[in-house]
């Protein structure tokens, strides 16, 4: 690499500084240049020269000093493309030494230049000579007496005098920075936060402005927002006589900025500064189009700005920020967008656990479904059903929950498995419940018999126990926590509405209840995309239902069943239609193994054999034969509908008498049917005639037309290769990615997170497939089964409706795809318009 | 349809007949006609004018009586394209009435003209005039008398004197046999053998040579083959005074045709006639290249050949034929396999059920492992395992089998279960075995706990009574049934020498035992193309090292407990490289879940923690804790081999030591390691590094190189749809059809039993995919896989080693696609071979 001009350059209005050359606070300090604003004399090293810097061929240090008066202190400020990625630690004072002391003591006072010199020093020795800190641990007191014993004590460590000349203390500093940079743990970080391999690291170096000496002097930061809620407000802290950001360490002496806060303010005590100061925050808002906090410096009353950094901010305070921006006319409202990041979304709709909480953790898991939730610890459905009754928190304790368990979840607060991964069916009930769950928590010992759970350090918790789940980062914790409520304001609906107009893509809802429904349609879903019907009969009176068909001896016995479940039914789907106000509603027809319905256990059989009246041995032996083996690959599904069809025929009947319902209260609805599990044309036609026939049964009793739309649930390979012919019978496709990405890689997702850590982490699959689409596999059939169904039928409805239905990976593969809709679950459905309106702007940009 | 010339042709040596428009009997007529044969004169009806007829457009039947004198009598025989088919009986002696009567009378003598006569009202009455057959029963008697009656008897049923114009006769004889034809049964019947919808019948009408009257008359059949063995033997009947086939009708008066055979023979009786008529067979074999059977009739000492139809033979009788016609230089070597169906080749590797066998049904199931065999009922492996140390013959009774059955299974003479499919455990290692298996025979009763099983009628049957198990068409006798043994001569051997010169694709076996490979090696195969370990570590002391090393603490006691396995397992591969002579034999890393080593009952649990010397609550809690949800999608393959990758070092150890062996035995190997369950190229890498580490280590220890190829089993959709990535590690990809259609389909062969049956009956599916390779599905994803690896990498080798590999579609499927082999179970290696053969055949051939 060549040395060129911009390599040292000093930051003026038109030198040519650029953020992937020299770094974003480079770039930054060149636009408060350009501002005018009061910004000490600064050169900033390119990324080439650093590195140079670091393979030892450093250039003159002159062609550095030429840019700066002989007697300025200098300041060495780390400048990388992104700030989040870090940096080597600022380095103030360059230039002090025997003879600046002399001279800073005639001007500042000898107390201050002391003061300075001995913290060059000490930051010296220890980021660049990289002496043990705490050879300085011994001195007491302040002043000169202080410096000389600092000295002292770097000759005595280093057998050298402290380095006097400038051009060596800089020199000295830059390699060091430089080496730091290029260190195995600081790369290994900010590639965890997304640097590429090479990120290079530009420095800056900048005339010290001094917050220490005779009259007004000291040094703070401002800012004119709350980072917590994102309101404006002018926050910051200002210390008299300091340097830097000493002001941000608490103690006695920092002074707020305004008036309105408790103490002593910069406002009261400078009120010209102050106001000035504000007046260039505002200016920078305005013309950097974002809200920063200024580090500012007064050196005898006169104000320097060292710095701007973009406000550090909370999610929700990150919203309000963007749309405040917006709102203003400073950006764009696509630019609004842009700003936030979907994945933070989450944090926004759910009950967290306080930054401040004390965390005492009992044990981990895998944080599987966001937000925080406090409560007794209960090791059953019925007790969480009990605790629900009796109006206290609780959370339900399972090994692994089953959908017998599911109603118990609509009790609990939160959910703790010991089995389980991303896409167990705690972790996809939960997160579809917007309910905080942790699963996975192998790390303490779960004795569900003995009603006991006992920590990663011994201690034993049993029922009635208080517990804290903090299902955001899978911590385990001790009693009741402080929790801060969830920020669903104007700011959000806002931003939401300006994500709907940007979008190109529909964003539809997993929806198994009303009140996943409502929770959806108050987050924007455009329809239900997914709604599982079996979840229905999981309540009490249905369940029993379900075992009496299970166990009936005809089609006539099965058919009575039935037709004792079809009002709940109809009733079921009536209340969707209702709350979903015209959009469409996609109903699966039923999909589990009938033996999901059956007890297995001792006392669940003796309830059944009773509640049937039958003879224990035969039910347990109808409950044996019904075992499956691997019952993901088993009788469930269109399987089950063609073998016992009245399922479905009753499914229909219930959906198309709610249609008619629906259209008599004024709220007609095109209701969508989806078969799940096809893997062969011929299902499909099955189906499709059974259903017709059923609608022609309808309409002709009822004296009343309506419309349907049948389609299919693509879940085993076989139908997405097959799309073509599928698409044949088919309105719509949708693809369920759980199923399809299990059957695709021959993996349970149950039985995934054995391995699924130790496989992430040696990178074999790069992320858990059943976290993020994985679109080199399951991403090919998609394409190859769009790609199909749309040759022979181009106008066919395709959509995802799978758990990856929200994230932005699947839906920026989905827009790519031209799929019609995505479909997520409640929670989701935010993060999901955010990054499909992101995706759409950022294709429109040029 | 116009009526052509051909419609109603005199079989002359030149007419235009054809079997595509007038049928195979009436072609083969023509060609025993060219063959100066005394064929009484003869007209074929096409297809299209017995269409016509059946629609009632008959031709004058002037048109058909013109080519025969006026006096001759007629008989009407069906001709459709293949004989397979069926088609209405014959109609005999049409012309007959009062005046042919008074006129035969005269000359054959009044008794056999009474007899012809009555015999034509018997059969115009019941085939024609559609009477009920019983009318007649009442009748006794014969001659002149017994024909009045019968007269009598056909006016008072239909009110009308029996027709006496010939040209009536023959008319109503022609309508009724062409309508018949056109019947739904009929129809269904040979569409169910292979006929197309539109299949049409010819009919021909023959003069009769009357096989009564005076000199020497009568009729008979006459072939020079056994048909149970094809082996040369004159075999026959002759009936004196007799008609058609009567000779075949047990019963006083038949004869034998040569002096050989036990009473008077026609050789004997009329030795000129005896040996024009062999002669005549003799050359018809020769010209018709087919074993023929001959129906004759003498005519006072004049001999007519009626007719010669295609020797029916058992499968074995069918290899013997072809070979030897083969032999004789009268058929092409080629042609000989052309004429053997591939899938009757099973019958002969078996001991079947002898055909006069009496058979007491006591229940079905599915026919899943052919042949038969008679023993004791057990209940368990180890009754089989105590039934064999007494050399008594046992039945394994079982709900399904597992892995730890798979000893008793070896000590069992055939193996019923009550659960499971094609593809089920015990189907599957049966076949591979030549094991008799009947499996999903639930219309019996298993009370396995009570040691019953309860028969469809009713019937207990319990330890220790003795069964018959007949695998090749899955019913259940009671007793010991009679046998007939298998038949592996020369003669086969022939064929299949034959069928590899012919054959354009390898042919390796899936064998697990040095039994498997030897029985292969037997049949012909060309390799081991799936060697699958885990069946090795299923043996008692091998069970027990298992154990330990699951409940193993650290990586060194794992290692401590495989290095104990090392030598066994380097034994097992020794013997098989010893047996294998240098083929290739490819070995699949250890595949199942561990669990499966692991007892799931109560006493096995404790029997486990007394070995262990553990506490059974630790034990039932490890068990527990490695139970999965769905096996088949769990931590298996290679994902064990990832996780605990001491078991893969271990085996790949054994093997490369096993090289060495081989290579100083003078038996040079170059093994085939294969890893099962990939998903992803980064798994591959995985564990080619380890691999390839074990055999630098192994190389630098003994001194000595060796090669070896690492290969993968594609048995994931994603493993197929990235072969392009994983080619570029593995030398050699094998598809596992059986997991992949598991896959595929997202249907667990074990668990699709409950509804395949229904299923394939409403032609959901067209067949099982698990008995046939679905084409349409699985195959794309073949397809793809090993088009995407061939562009990686041009050379890769490519197999399938599933369940389909010996089944003729499969073959035809892999030969399509360029398949380097196909591997299949030991006893189904030559149906492999032979349908390998057949497909480069037909391809060659014009």
């Amino acid at each position: 690499m060549q040395q060129v001009d911009s390599d040292i350059a000093l930051i003026t209005q038109t030198a040519p500084i650029n953020t992937p050359t020299h770094g974003g606070r480079a770039k930054c300090l060149q636009r408060l240049v350009r501002l005018d604003l009061p910004v000490p004399r600064t050169v900033a090293l390119s990324f080439n020269i650093v590195h140079k810097i670091a393979a030892g061929e450093a250039p003159a240090m002159a062609d550095i000093l030429d840019k700066f008066e002989e007697e300025d202190l200098l300041c060495v400020r780390p400048s990388s493309e992104s700030s989040d990625w870090g940096g080597p630690g600022a380095v103030l004072n360059i230039g002090m030494n025997d003879e600046a002391f002399q001279r800073l003591s005639r001007t500042l006072g000898e107390a201050s230049a002391a003061n300075i010199y001995f913290r060059f020093v000490q930051g010296y020795s220890i980021h660049v000579a990289r002496l043990d800190p705490d050879i300085f641990d011994h001195i007491n007191g302040q002043g000169a007496q202080a410096l000389e014993e600092a000295l002292a004590a770097y000759e005595a460590e280093t057998d050298e005098t402290f380095p006097q000349k400038k051009s060596v203390q800089l020199s000295e500093v830059l390699r060091s920075m430089a080496r730091a940079w290029e260190g195995t743990t600081a790369r290994l970080l900010r590639q965890a936060k997304g640097a590429p391999l090479d990120a290079g690291l530009g420095l800056i170096v900048q005339k010290m402005a001094f917050g220490v000496g005779r009259g007004e002097c000291g040094a703070g930061v401002l800012q004119l927002v709350n980072s917590e809620t994102g309101l404006p407000q002018i926050t910051g802290r200002y210390r008299r006589q300091s340097q830097w950001r000493d002001a941000l360490a608490a103690g006695r002496g920092t002074l707020y900025l305004t008036r309105d806060e408790r103490g002593v303010s910069l406002e009261e005590v400078s009120p010209e500064i102050f106001h000035k100061l504000k007046e260039q925050a505002e200016l920078m808002r305005r013309r950097l189009r974002e809200e920063m906090q200024i580090q500012f410096t007064i050196e005898d009353g006169r104000l320097h700005i060292l710095d701007g950094v973009k406000v550090a901010r909370e999610p929700r305070a990150a919203v309000r920020i963007a749309v405040s921006l917006a709102q203003s006319g400073i950006i764009a409202k696509e630019e609004a967008l842009m700003r936030i990041d979907p994945t933070t979304l989450g944090g926004l709709l759910h009950r967290q656990v306080s930054q401040n909480a004390t965390r005492d953790v009992l044990g981990l898991g895998i944080a599987a479904s966001p937000g925080a939730a406090a409560g007794q610890i209960v090791f059953s459905a019925e007790a969480a059903l009990a605790c629900k009754s009796r109006e206290e928190p609780c959370i339900l304790v399972r090994r692994e929950t089953s959908p017998e368990d599911v109603r118990g979840m609509h009790a609990a607060n939160a959910v703790l498995t010991e089995r389980g991964g991303m896409t167990s069916h705690a972790a996809v009930i939960g997160r579809g419940m917007g309910l905080p769950c942790i699963v996975g928590a192998n790390s303490i010992r779960f004795h569900t018999r003995r009603k006991q759970l006992i920590a990663i350090d011994g201690r034993v918790f049993k029922e009635g126990d208080f517990i804290t789940i903090d299902g955001t980062n899978g911590e385990i914790l001790v009693g009741r926590v402080d929790m801060v409520e969830p920020a669903l304001d104007d700011t959000f609906q806002t931003l939401m509405n300006w994500a709907e107009d940007a979008c190109d893509i529909q964003v539809r809802v997993n929806a198994d209840t009303t009140a996943d429904a409502k929770t959806a349609r108050h987050f924007g879903a455009q329809g239900i995309g997914l709604c599982r019907t079996e979840h229905m009969f999981f309540e009490a009176d249905r369940m029993t239902l379900m075992q009496e068909m299970i166990f009936a001896k005809s089609r006539a016995e099965r058919e009575a069943v039935l037709d004792r479940l079809l009002p709940m039914q109809r009733n079921d789907f009536m209340a969707l239609f209702g709350i979903m106000e015209g959009t469409p509603v996609c109903i699966r027809l039923f999909d589990p193994p009938l033996h999901e319905f059956l007890p297995s256990d001792r006392v669940g059989l003796r309830d059944l054999a009773e509640a049937l009246d039958l003879p224990l041995s035969d039910v347990t032996r109808r409950v044996e034969e019904m075992s499956e083996y691997n019952p993901m690959l088993g009788m469930r599904g269109v399987r089950l509908g063609i073998t016992v069809p009245e399922i479905y025929e009753m499914q229909a009947r219930a959906i198309f008498e709610a249609t008619i319902a629906a259209s008599r209260e004024k709220n007609p609805v095109v209701p969508e049917i989806m078969i799940p599990l096809v893997s062969a044309k011929r299902e499909v036609e099955l189906v499709k005639s059974r259903i017709d026939a059923v609608a022609l049964g309808v309409r002709a009793k009822s004296g009343i037309d309506f419309d349907y739309r049948l389609g299919v649930m693509v879940e085993t390979p076989r139908a997405a290769l097959r799309a073509g012919d599928i698409a044949l019978n088919a309105a719509f496709l949708s693809f369920g990615t759980n199923d399809l990405t299990q059957m695709t890689y021959g993996l349970s997702r149950d039985d995934a997170g054995r391995f699924m850590g130790a496989y992430v982490k040696q990178e074999v699959f790069p992320e858990d497939p059943f976290h993020m689409l994985d679109t080199e596999g399951v991403g090919e059939l998609l394409r190859l089964g769009v790609e199909r169904a749309r040759e022979s039928a181009p106008d066919i409805i395709v959509s995802i409706c799978g758990e990856h239905g929200g994230s932005p990976e699947s839906i920026a593969f989905c827009r790519q795809h031209r799929f019609n809709y995505v479909s997520c679950s409640p929670f989701r459905v935010p993060v999901a318009r955010l990054a499909a309106a992101q995706l759409a702007i950022s294709e429109q940009r040029p």
